[in-house]
């Protein structure tokens, strides 16, 4: 999608520290980290919202949270745990408007989430 | 898995406020909410944390992330936004160790989330 910062991302047009792809997604370190490690999950494919979503991303979705959690072990913050967010909207504080799941770790993570 | 509350909540010995349930979940108020709507999506299978997922839980985890959405709209908060949220492991805040996700909304989610 035009003009999209993470269609831009994953299309390699704007750099970006890539941590993990594969033709499903990219994986990059967030420019803003509010931990040691935190990386953003981001399908390739316009997807503006999990609102948006329907069956037919049920793989896409599912492959996201398996490869958090590979990246979590890559890491090495699979032992002393990690916190998987995905903000929906204003009030969930989503600033792009394409889907990403923030994966955050090597602190600890205080409760409530935001 | 005995001794393990979720399995307990989906088996239904143990009572909770029920939002929806099928037959790979079941989701329920959480009983400590952080925000005016606070709930807990839970896979009636035991599995302990997102660690211990492999490729034959892709489809449950793309299912929870759309019964989410879905749960969202039921709930009025798809428009003005939500915060879906899971804790991994000690540091990610996991209290219980039956995989869960935290949907939240209802109030602005401040950043960083937790």
């Amino acid at each position: 999608m035009e003009n999209c910062l993470f269609c831009k991302i994953a299309a390699k047009e704007i750099p970006a520290k890539v941590i993990y792809e594969d033709e499903q997604l990219i994986a990059i370190e967030d420019i803003k980290p509010v931990a040691p490690v935190h990386i953003l999950l981001i399908p390739r494919g316009h997807i503006s919202t999990l609102n948006e979503t329907n069956v037919g991303n049920l793989e896409l979705l599912g492959h996201i949270q398996l490869t958090a959690a590979k990246i979590a072990e890559e890491m090495k913050i699979d032992k002393t745990g990690y916190r998987l967010v995905n903000n929906n909207g204003s009030e969930g504080g989503q600033e792009v408007m394409h889907l990403h799941y923030h994966l955050l770790g090597g602190r600890e993570m205080i409760w409530p989430p935001g």
